[in-house]
């Protein structure tokens, strides 16, 4: 009953279809279409069909033939992930990371800026486009060259880009990110909550590849977190997901405190706990049990298989991990495995240049593909 | 480039389009193909194969033909809620519910035995078995009719429907209930938690039909809660999502004493309530801090675009709604649109009917529907 399909069917399966061909040489360094039609499941034609139109549009090279076997050696075809460009900024309390990646994801050129928590608005705008301009020049690339740029920030972001709430720095609710951006980079820029792009990109890059259902929690300054439900970033009905830290009988709120209390610095504590000191392994221990309290509430809503954590702190996995690991098993009906990330300072911007991928990837599928101008 | 698709292409979009087919004759009395094909999307061509392989397996039947306008009336065709039946357990404190529904999940008889919190394992099941005897005979039926059985239970269960843990129920964790019900209606029997079960209800035939993400709670003399993400259940890895009960700093735990220690009955403490009884007004007010406590971790947490609120003490929505507002304004970032559910005893039951016709919908797509037999 399906041998007549309709136009909308077609364009459908033909945009999965080139979708499935792509994600499969993204996977390898360059594959026959034996290889393709095998790892997609399409047939020979379709899939002589796809890479034809995949090379048309500049989105597959040929990358020479495989010497051996009988008969002529087979063509073999790769993903130009050279044949664009895509930002990721990262913009935080103390620093500006802004990265440029290939359509592999792959870091080209990096650049990092020291800012500081009390910054305005303006100094810390100031800094971001510093952070940019160094990078996209480091990279010998100027703005009109990225395909998209996606952009980390701390605060609940809504979906066109704006800053709608921001506690942990001053002056920077309401400040229109993606505008900001798009003036250096006018090609579409994505913002997202700092939170949930570590999520993504440990999924992505991390210890969580192979989870569908994860929290991470960003352990830090601040405490966050980012959820992946069913493989997908969950944002929520106002893109305000995960914002435990509201509820001040989570103890998310006076976490922080415990460790300011202790010792000016976080690491300094940290550390002094490392060292057994009594002061600084009774504030870890206080901090954890806050954290975990959270942690525990998004657990039991949610029961996913893992829980990553991330942030500044996870740096110090090793005084941090099995404590958090009893209070979760205290609270918890079934606890997770907990691993601690291990993308650390780079998760956020490592999140923004897949949110930025996704954005180049969802094009390509709807024809609407950058890549011609390219060429 | 999709002039040539596989099998397994061919197979899912024929699955496809005859999922679509029926859900679309489902929602009306009977439709000419040319609305079918104009509601579906699919070509005429698709459709007439599809419907035709849906008339031969007995899902679909002829309707009788449109009158007027020229030349030949068209004929009509509609879904063949007839052709089977389901059936749907919800097993509580107080009383078992059972009913058969015809596919389209109307309910052509139900039956009601009434239980205590405190009987023992052995006696409640034994109540169940009169329950769906009395159903089913009650509808002409033998347990060999029922495609499929949906059952609700408080209480964490697994997979393969047994009662994992129970707190509420005496000798209740551990029962097999799959096993149990099979023993009478040898079909596929789908055990799920009945707070589960009723967000499910309230999506389908409830006040959260558009709803694609939604909270239900549960408030009776049990609390609990059931998630539906992005328009699916949300069970959890191990099956223990909305777990949130669990953390006694989230109040769900107290939040029945409130009223209990106001009146032996809850009900009672509600009619006093309203009747403007201080010590009773007092009791509600506790009882509702401790459930928007728990509902907004969910909340916060989700973010969702609904919160509904069902359970026998949905009957007091008069007393409970605008303070539960008010408690959740005061701790969420965004507070949901706060529904009373209008299916208040009927969700848990309806949401098993809705678990069997899942079932037996993925049978037809899968080409194992159980219909050749029937016809």
């Amino acid at each position: 009953m399906a041998g007549d399909v309709t136009g909308g069917d077609l364009s459908r399966l033909r945009q999965l279809n080139a979708q499935a061909v792509i994600r499969v040489l993204q996977g390898s360094s360059s594959l026959t279409l034996t290889e393709v039609a095998r790892s997609t499941g399409l047939s020979r034609a379709s899939t002589e069909d796809v890479v034809r139109e995949l090379l048309q549009k500049g989105w597959v090279a040929e990358a020479g033939a495989t010497a051996g076997g009988v008969g002529r050696p087979a063509r073999r075809y790769r993903f130009r992930s050279e044949a664009g460009r895509v930002l990721g900024v990262d913009i935080g309390g103390h620093k500006i990371r802004a990265v440029v990646a290939d359509l592999d994801g792959e870091v080209l050129h990096s650049a990092r800026v020291a800012v500081t928590p009390e910054m305005g608005r303006l100094e810390r705008l100031a800094a971001v486009d510093r952070a940019v301009a160094e990078c996209l020049e480091g990279a010998g690339l100027t703005g009109g060259d990225v395909w998209a740029s996606g952009v980390g920030t701390t605060g609940l972001v809504d979906g066109a880009g704006r800053v709608l709430l921001s506690d942990a720095l001053p002056e920077w609710t309401g400040v229109d990110l993606a505008a900001h951006v798009r003036r250096m980079c006018p090609a579409p820029v994505l913002v997202e909550n700092d939170g949930k792009l570590a999520a993504l990109a440990e999924c992505w890059r991390g210890v969580a590849r192979y989870a569908k259902d994860l929290v991470f929690l960003l352990a830090g300054l601040r405490t966050g977190a980012g959820l992946i439900i069913d493989g997908k970033l969950h944002r929520g009905f106002a893109n305000a997901s995960g914002e435990i830290g509201a509820l001040p009988v989570l103890g998310w709120i006076r976490a922080q405190e415990h460790l300011v209390a202790a010792s000016g610095e976080a690491g300094d504590v940290f550390a002094a706990a490392r060292e057994g000191d009594k002061a600084a392994v009774a504030a870890v221990r206080r901090y954890v049990k806050d954290l975990a309290l959270g942690a525990s509430a998004l657990v039991l809503t949610l029961d996913p298989q893992m829980v990553v954590v991330g942030g500044g702190y996870s740096r110090s996995a090793d005084v941090l991990i099995e404590p958090l690991k009893r209070e979760l098993d205290r609270w918890c009906i079934r606890t997770p495995e907990v691993r601690m990330s291990a993308l650390g300072d780079e998760a956020v911007v490592l999140g923004a240049v897949r949110l930025a991928l996704d954005d180049v990837e969802d094009r390509v599928l709807d024809g609407r593909s950058p890549l011609v101008s390219h060429l």
